[in-house]
C-alpha cells in the first residue's frame, strides 16, 4: 500500500491511497457492506456510484458464513463480486455492541452470538486470522471500543489493552506464512481524555503500523466532545500516512475532520438513511414519503446525475417507499451513495483548489439548517 | 395490435403481437409488476432477462398511488420508466381475493381497500377509466372472477354479469373521446361448467375483441380439471387472435396449456419464488438455503447465462438468503425472470421446429419429479 498527498488546504489533504486492487482517492468515503454485501446494491452500482473501497464486517462474516467458507470459495472479493479493495473492521466494535455475555480477557474477548447464543472468541489473532481468510485489502488491529461514557480507569485499561492486542496483530501477521499484501491499520482508543488520546497514539507509533485510525468516536458522546478529540489527535497522527476516522459520516462530521487532516470514513448513514426514506440532495434532506411530493414529476434533485435521478420522479419513488417496494430501497440506496460519493469528489476538488473554507461554508448552510 | 402467427406444431403456435411499443413473441411470459414494479427488479433488468411485456394490476394502482396520480405525471410508462408494453388485469380478481365487504351489484362491485378499510366502487366504466389513465397496451374487460368451487348457478349468474360488463367495458372505450391505442381483451368465465364457458365464450365472440383470455383457472381447483377447461376452451377461440390464460405460470401448465393452443401467461411464480429461496433451474428447482450448498463455489445453474449465474456462487446466493438481504431477491428473482423467459424463448423455438413433443417431454422429465 503507498498513500501520496497531492494538494493540501490547510491542515486538509488530498491524495490517493494505491493498492494491489486499485487506487482510493481521498478523502475518502467508504459504504459499508456488513454482510457481504452494501445492503440493496449490486458492486456495479457502487463502482457506478463512485465507490472505490467498500467496509466489510469482520465479526458478522465470522459468525456468518463463516470465514472459512469465504476462504474456500476463493476470498471475500470473489465470494461477492467485487473487485475493488475492501477494508474489514477488526470485530472489536460488534463484540462490543450486538453481541451478549461478553468476558474481556487478556488475550481477547469471549462473547454470544448476536444470531443463535452460541459461545465464541476473538482475539487479535483470531481477528488477523479471519481478516486474512477474508482476503482484505486494509485489515484493522483488534481493538476494544472504549464505550461513552467511561470511567478515565475504564478508558486506560482499555486502551492498554488495545495497544498489547495491536503489537499481537503485528506478530502475528509477521509470523503468518502466507505473504499477505494487506496493510495492516492501528486503531487509536482512549475515550473522551486526550492524555489517553495521545498515550494511545505514542504506543501504535512505535510499533509502525501502515495507517492510523481513531475508534471510540461517534459512539454516542455530544458533538463538541467528538470535534475535540478530532481536532486534538489528527495533528498528531503521522502526516504520511492515511488518517481514518471509524463510523463517522455525517456530512457535517467528515467536513470537520477532514479540516483537521482525516482521509478516510465509513458509516452506514447513507445506506440506512436511504431504506427509511430519508434523502440527501443539494438542497438538504428529504422524507420521500411527504405528502406534498404525491404527484410531484420532477427528480429528487435536479442538481444529481445518479440512475434514480436521471430516470425517476419524486411521486414514483414516494409511491415505492409507501408500498414497501425493493425497489425503493434500490433507488433510494443509489440516489445516497451517488450523493456521498460525489460530495467527497467535490471535497478533493475544493482542497485541491484551495477553496476547502468555501466548501464548508456552501454545505454547513444547506445540511446546518435543516440536516 | 397486430397477431401473426409465424409456425404451429399441433395447436401449438409461435408468432408474434405488434403493438405501439413494441413486439411480443407469443407464447410469452409476463412478469407481474404489482404496483407499478416487478418486485426487486430494475426496468432494464427485466429487459435483460427478455421481458416483452408486463402485467401490472389495476385495482393496485387504483387504490395506491391512484391512477390520477400516474396520469398526471405521464402515464404508467414513465412513471415506473418502463417503454414496453404493459397488460393491466380488470381488477376483477382482487377486488375478489384482496378487498373485503364486497357488493356485487348489477353496476359493478363496491368493496373496502385491503389498506385501509376505505369504500370503494369499480364497475366496467370505471375499470376502463382506470386502465386508460394508465396508459395500458393491453387493457381487460372487467369481469368477476367466479371463485372454486361454484355452484352451477352462481357460475351461470356470474358469467352473465362479466358478459354485460365486457359489452360496457367496449362501448366505453369506443365512447371515450381519447383516440385509445389500448387493445381490449375480453375474458372467458364459467367454472368448471364447459357449457357456461362454451356460452361465455360465444357472448364475447358476437362483441369481438381484440383478444380473449380464461379467467378464473388456477384458483384452487384440482390440475385435471383446469387441463380440462383449458383444452375444451382454447380450440374454439379465434384462431386469428391471441389467448390468454390469467394467472397461470407454472412451467408444466404453460406447456400444456401451449400445447392446446394459449398464447400469453402471467404469474407471481418466478418472483416470489425467487424471494422464498426456491429458484429454477435446468435440473429442476432448487432451494437455496439447504445446507449442502454452504460451500459450493458452482453457479445456480451452469447452463444458465444470467447475471446471477455468472458472478456469483451458491454458497454466496445462500448467504445472502439466510442473511434476508436485499440482494438475495434481487439476484434470485434475476435468475428466475431469466430462466422463464428463457424457457418462453426455447418453446418458440420447439414450435417452429416442430419438436415440442419434445420439448414437453424434456421439461415434463425435469420438473414432474421434483417440481
Amino acid at each position: 500500500m503507498k498513500f501520496e498527498i497531492h494538494a493540501k488546504d490547510g491542515a486538509a489533504r488530498t491524495g490517493v491511497i494505491e493498492t494491489e486492487r486499485g487506487s482510493i482517492r481521498t478523502p475518502a468515503f467508504m459504504p459499508v457492506g456488513t454482510q457481504a454485501t452494501v445492503k440493496a446494491m449490486s458492486p456495479e452500482e457502487l463502482v457506478s456510484a463512485g465507490a472505490e473501497i467498500i467496509l466489510s464486517n469482520t465479526y458478522h462474516l465470522y459468525l456468518r458464513p463463516g470465514h472459512e467458507i469465504i476462504r474456500q470459495t476463493g476470498g471475500l472479493h470473489k465470494f461477492m463480486h467485487w473487485q475493488k479493495p475492501v477494508l474489514t473492521d477488526s470485530g472489536g466494535f460488534q463484540v462490543y455492541s450486538l453481541s451478549s455475555l461478553r468476558k474481556i480477557r487478556e488475550d481477547g474477548v469471549e462473547f454470544r452470538s448476536h444470531l443463535d447464543g452460541s459461545l465464541h472468541f476473538i482475539g487479535p489473532e483470531k481477528a488477523m486470522e479471519i481478516q486474512t481468510a477474508l482476503g482484505s485489502d486494509i485489515v484493522m488491529a483488534f481493538d476494544e471500543c472504549t464505550p461513552y461514557p467511561a470511567e478515565y480507569e475504564y478508558a486506560l485499561k482499555s486502551l492498554e489493552l488495545t495497544t498489547g492486542w495491536a503489537g499481537r496483530c503485528k506478530e502475528f501477521l509477521k509470523r503468518s506464512e502466507r505473504e499477505s499484501a494487506a496493510a495492516l491499520f492501528g486503531i487509536v482508543q482512549g475515550g473522551m481524555y486526550k492524555d489517553l488520546r495521545e498515550r494511545s497514539l505514542n504506543e501504535l507509533l512505535e510499533m509502525d503500523f501502515e495507517g492510523y485510525a481513531a475508534g471510540g468516536l461517534s459512539v454516542g458522546e455530544p458533538k463538541d466532545e467528538m470535534y475535540d478529540v478530532v481536532g486534538f489527535i489528527a495533528p498528531k497522527m503521522p502526516d504520511t500516512k492515511p488518517r481514518y476516522l471509524m463510523g463517522v459520516g455525517d456530512l457535517l462530521d467528515m467536513i470537520e475532520a477532514v479540516e483537521h487532516g482525516f482521509d478516510m470514513f465509513d458509516c452506514v448513514m447513507p445506506t440506512r438513511n436511504a431504506r427509511n426514506g430519508t434523502l440527501f440532495t443539494s438542497a438538504g434532506r428529504i422524507s420521500i414519503k411527504k405528502t406534498e411530493f404525491k404527484a410531484d414529476p420532477s427528480p429528487l434533485d435536479p442538481e444529481c446525475g445518479c440512475y434514480t435521478c436521471r430516470n425517476y420522479s419524486r411521486a414514483y419513488l414516494r409511491h415505492l417507499f409507501l408500498a414497501r417496494e425493493i425497489l425503493s430501497m434500490r433507488l433510494n440506496t443509489i440516489h445516497n451513495l451517488h450523493f456521498y460519493l460525489n460530495f467527497m469528489g467535490n471535497m478533493r476538488k475544493a482542497i485541491s483548489a484551495g477553496a476547502f473554507a468555501r466548501f464548508k461554508k456552501k454545505w454547513g448552510t444547506v445540511f446546518g439548517q435543516n440536516g
